[in-house]
């Protein structure tokens, strides 16, 4: 087991009904004057828009509003809320939706503390040596941005997707219905799946073994999240289901799924230059399909672990190590297939001769190797690639 | 799933050498003048005590020293701790130890900061309302008080043991390093291993169903801390079973375990009455002898749960779910007996005239009922113990 430092300390707030104690959570902390981010309107469809203005103007909190946020955050919309929060001296960012809100709220805390320009986190050309607090209001399962200590956004101009990893990004609560998720579509639900079941798969596909405890954690979050899934492809609002795919979410991507091991993202980094060059790709979506093609490029440089995987998420049974991993392939691809995710390249609509430009995009221009069992670099990354297609 | 707050502010720093960084990381956050505790002498003995004080007095700590904290720590030295405390002002309490040390430490800092008698709060008389900050060097896994809003402190002068629980209780920080742990004697380790098991299924054995993911993180914990635990019988220094050990002490008992369920401990409200009752009761061994007699006595009442217990810690195959949880105890007392616990409260030296006393202060004097699968009033109470005779 692998050295760690384990820092979660962002209070959850778990259950029904629990948005309608934001104003006196925040009260309680003493803030005054907070921003809110929003999405593109579905919270005021909702009715979640009104309950939370409610809330927080019955507890005397006076509220900057920004709304618009959208998927995959913007920098450009960063930039301006930043400029907001600043001039009217925030205390503390609310983000009322998914994981992009959170993550621009993120970004826009940490700008509204800096004197550079935020994308000069994503490119490492700053560290983030404060931030305002941030708190949520989820309403998707799935990006785990709540817990989280990243965050990610998309430079249009660069055609980039580059995101930025701190203790400053932890936020300060998390309120968390699984009711106010009931609304979200079967598409957006298994995209949600996929990018949970991710971001647990990629810390257990790494070195560092034996980490069992951490690993039988991981298998525990995927089996429970996938038998979720397929409860919600027959009734989007059973309660539990929505309650463990939320859950989930936070707990696949808070540090506990990592601890003892590598954390490095190989295939959220491939998906990230995927949706950051075609901002149509839902990100899950295009794990969905990236997830397979790297399992199957790089199982055989640790058969046994995929073998681990395949027989005690899958129930696969099979002594051969190589022929159980080869199942468990299969089985993940049945089960996206089963929440109809896309599995290739082409069902996304990218064509064949972007590859090359994908596979530049991962590598900066081949000026660096991703991390993985293998380092992929340019090649590798672009045959991963053409398996996708 | 029932609805939860989840909050585990403590920050971890787990791995080795780990103890070496306190001064820095007490530094860092800014406390100049701190109280450390530890108990009879065993970290002078390791080395452990030289190593902290050159970490404190290199990074500049003034250290005001309490040692002497016995095991099933008493309220008489918390009060001598809580005068001294004031009187010199330090800024944080700092225990070297398990989970003895840690719980006088979290008396000493609610009490530091409050005007009434600290056994106010066992007694439920007065609530706590601020506290100093706690951290710890961990050199024992089994209490989980490292991460657990919950303290434990005996009176003796009224021979009880009793504990409060305050989200106060939460440690600051939390230092881990597994080879801490190596000396640690086979009797010492295997209750730690029955106090994680417990802080485990305590919460495992209640209501609310379904909770899967919690279900599935708890057997997670189980099967590895049994699994390590066997390691360890052959083999004190096997540093990834240590560690498991260590981490697994902090997941069971912070509350993750008993997220979207009810988290009355049962067995050891049982449990501190003997330990109060008889001071040379390891708390853990307590916890051997009446957790399966706890099961025999309460499984009829929820035979699905108990064989679902049987099936995924011990692969017990059995589709009879009553045979199946009867399998399951005899498993469980079996792992006890492999790892030289007591079985019996005869073995623990107890005789049969002392249960009605035992009954007694369980129940306040038969004043109250233990929550349980059944409500536990003092006949149920007497049965259990007789059952453990």
């Amino acid at each position: 087991m692998k050295d760690f430092i384990y820092n979660t300390p962002t209070k959850v707030y778990f259950g029904k009904d629990t948005e309608k104690q934001v104003g006196s959570i925040i009260r309680e902390y003493g803030y005054k004057k907070i921003m809110m981010q929003y999405g593109k309107g579905s919270v005021k469809k909702s009715g979640l828009y009104d309950v939370v203005i409610n809330s927080l103007t019955e507890n005397g909190i006076e509220v900057v509003e920004m709304g618009g946020v959208e998927p995959n955050p913007k920098i450009t919309f960063v930039r301006e809320a930043i400029k907001v929060a600043k001039k009217e001296q925030v205390e503390l960012i609310l983000a009322v939706g998914g994981g992009s809100v959170i993550d621009s709220c993120k970004y826009t805390a940490l700008g509204a503390k800096a004197d550079c320009d935020v994308w000069d986190f994503s490119m490492g050309k700053q560290k983030p040596v404060d931030a305002l607090p941030v708190a949520c209001i989820l309403t998707m399962a799935a990006a785990g941005s709540e817990m989280s200590n990243s965050a990610v956004i998309t430079n249009l101009e660069l055609n980039m997707k580059k995101g930025c990893s701190t203790e400053f990004n932890r936020l300060k609560f998390a309120i968390m219905n699984p009711e106010l998720t009931f609304t979200v579509s079967d598409y957006q639900t298994a995209c949600g799946v996929v990018d949970i079941m991710s971001h647990t798969m990629e810390r257990y596909f790494t070195v560092h073994e034996p980490t069992d405890l951490t690993d039988r954690i991981a298998e525990s979050i995927l089996i429970s999240v996938i038998d979720a899934a397929k409860v919600l492809v027959e009734n989007p609002t059973d309660y539990n289901a929505r309650a463990t795919i939320m859950w989930a979410s936070s707990l696949s991507h808070n540090g506990l799924t990592g601890c003892g091991r590598e954390n490095y993202l190989a295939v959220h980094q491939l998906e990230h230059a995927l949706s950051g060059e075609f901002d149509r790709v839902a990100h899950g979506a295009g794990l969905a399909v990236l997830f397979p093609a790297w399992m199957k490029y790089i199982y055989k440089e640790n058969p046994q672990r995929f073998a681990q995987f395949a027989r005690r998420v899958f129930g696969v049974c099979e002594s051969d190590d190589i022929k159980a991993a080869e199942k468990g392939i299969d089985k993940i691809k049945e089960f996206f297939a089963y929440i109809k995710m896309p599995l290739t390249l082409r069902e996304l609509g990218i064509e064949k001769q972007s590859i090359e430009r994908l596979a530049d995009l991962c590598t900066y221009g081949k000026t660096r190797e991703i991390k993985s069992y293998l380092p992929l670099d340019y090649q590798r990354v672009k045959e991963i690639f053409e398996l996708s297609f």
